[in-house]
């Protein structure tokens, strides 16, 4: 019989589809096209072709100049953007009644490594927290700005999770207004907290460690967990053991250790499912709530393995075809070859 | 220079994002191999296998028996169900934190016709009212039980947006909870109510017949638009002209007319774009509020023509690639070619 459950933190059902359900195994990917065609397209994101994208604006080289080759990771604004830095603030109304602004804001790429076809489960350790260090370091430059009023950053894996171009890289929109789900989802945290005293996603946490059952990998810092009401099979959700809202004050250590657990899950992701196409989101506070106490930053993996139908579309509520508790042991007994990291 | 439009009725933003727009003819489909595969696969919606589905709830037909041929729209539980009528109401707390319950509910499909690869947009219009007839008389049926909460019809047409059985059919479910996107477009259009005393939804078509722009289509009783804030390339809405929240109190002769309209706006999608994937969506009042004046019913017709990624689930913000202006300008030339039509 089918389960429905509500995630606490968005209220939120899904239906846990146990008639339909399927074995684990049964989402690893047939085969693996990827290579074939990194070898045929122009890439801008490879040495080499700094000059095909706008100029940098962060990048980690050693005694090269900008906008050449000798960065191991690279930040640029995207030359497609969605949002762009000029325009005015102003809110306007279309014939008194529709709402509109000009699109500003910043939308960035942070081209992942040198390397056309080295994703983050196939890095060494060491690069994957290069990564988060330059996520970090624009988060906390952009937050700066007090136009911008959320940040999110967030990698598309592969051409179901929305990006056509193998180059490893992910990408950092700042927003000019709170997102309506961002908002929602902090109301629902604030609403907890004001009602028990506790951050709802420190709660779940200490429940899901009770639980067992869905945990996936532990750090010193972080847990990872494939969450009660996971909207798909595989979802996988990444929250810091310490209470902390805000991305951009993770230290150093901890940033490391992050990068090690991001990596881990990916990785098994990696060899149990044949590199399953994915999106990440590290979700924070709004900008001028990440001084409060009422929410967790984290990061949500969301392995694109099913498609979003009409009845998603209408209701909200996600139709999962795998048991939480079954990917989870899965996953928990894949194994990673070593061997076939680049 | 890219535009931010927000959705009055779900306060969701949208970015128009002219930097990377593209023509609307781009977004037709290079070619339908949806044919060939309808010649190979066993279908169990086709007259003949009957027995091959659980047994009807409704079927529209002439002097034959239940689950036989001679039907015209066919109406039977979804063998693989997601919301299955057995089982318990009650709410539950695993480790006195995480809601859960029984998956009970409603869920059944629709056979919009015995013709194997008709779909909508080349129907009789005769027959596209037919599968109105069976929508509104199972949603009158379900509705009186008080169990479910809210009802959701919607069709999925195409992978891309769900569904792999090319034989058309739509969905019903019923939920024994009001979802939580459904209740918050409610609460949008009850506080706008409780503010101005209008619908928002009646404001929203006074303010798109006086903007002319995205308007597609009119009839007696209704009005297709590409709205102002569309999430997705030639996403359609079609609205009653006259303040209704019940699709359930939808009078004969409207419900004819609304599925002439329906019908074209797919038939025009149809010749448009070759076919596209596309699902539609009748959104109506929770179950318990449908007696109210805050909400109109109306569909969304969704085209699927690009990938929801990262930053879309991340953030709730869509970006759209082309302008609603120019989509419906786009499906105000298209030509309908009378002679496809089997």
């Amino acid at each position: 019989m089918p389960i429905l459950r509500q995630d606490v933190s968005t209220k939120e059902w899904v239906i846990i589809a146990t008639e339909r359900a399927k074995r684990p195994a049964q989402f690893v990917r047939p085969e693996s096209d990827r290579r074939a065609e990194a070898e045929t397209k122009f890439c801008p994101f490879c040495p080499g072709n700094e000059d095909k994208t706008p100029p940098e604006v962060l990048a980690y080289r050693k005694d090269t100049p900008p906008n050449s080759e000798g960065w191991w990771v690279r930040v640029i604004p995207n030359k497609f953007a969605a949002l762009t830095p000029q325009g005015s603030l102003h809110r306007r109304h279309d014939l008194d009644f529709f709402p509109a602004m000009d699109s500003v804001g910043v939308h960035e790429v942070i081209v992942e490594s040198p390397a056309h076809d080295l994703p983050i489960a196939l890095m060494e350790e060491k690069q994957a927290a290069e990564i988060l260090f330059a996520y970090r370091e624009r988060f906390r430059k952009l937050r700066e700005d007090s136009a911008w009023k959320a940040i999110i950053i967030f990698e598309n894996h592969g051409e179901r999770a929305g990006t056509s171009l193998l180059h490893p890289h992910s990408q950092l929109v700042a927003t000019p207004m709170v997102p309506r789900d961002i908002r929602l989802r902090f109301e629902v945290a604030q609403e907890y907290y004001d009602d028990t005293g506790n951050c709802i996603y420190c709660v779940m946490l200490q429940k899901e460690l009770e639980a067992k059952a869905r945990i996936v990998g532990e750090s010193y810092y972080f847990v990872a967990f494939h969450p009660f009401a996971s909207r798909s099979p595989f979802e996988t959700w990444i929250l810091p053991r310490h209470h902390n809202s805000s991305f951009g004050s993770v230290e150093d250590d901890e940033l490391r250790d992050f990068a090690a657990i991001l990596r881990q899950q990916l990785r098994k992701l990696y060899f149990a499912l044949n590199d399953p196409d994915y999106n990440f989101i590290i979700h924070a506070a709004p900008l001028e709530d990440e001084d409060k106490d009422y929410y967790l930053w984290h990061v949500q993996i969301l392995p694109r393995l099913t498609t979003i139908a009409g009845f998603e579309l209408g209701s909200g509520i996600y139709i999962n075809a795998a048991l939480p508790e079954a990917t989870a042991a899965f996953i928990r007994e894949a194994r990673v070859d070593a061997k076939c990291l680049i």
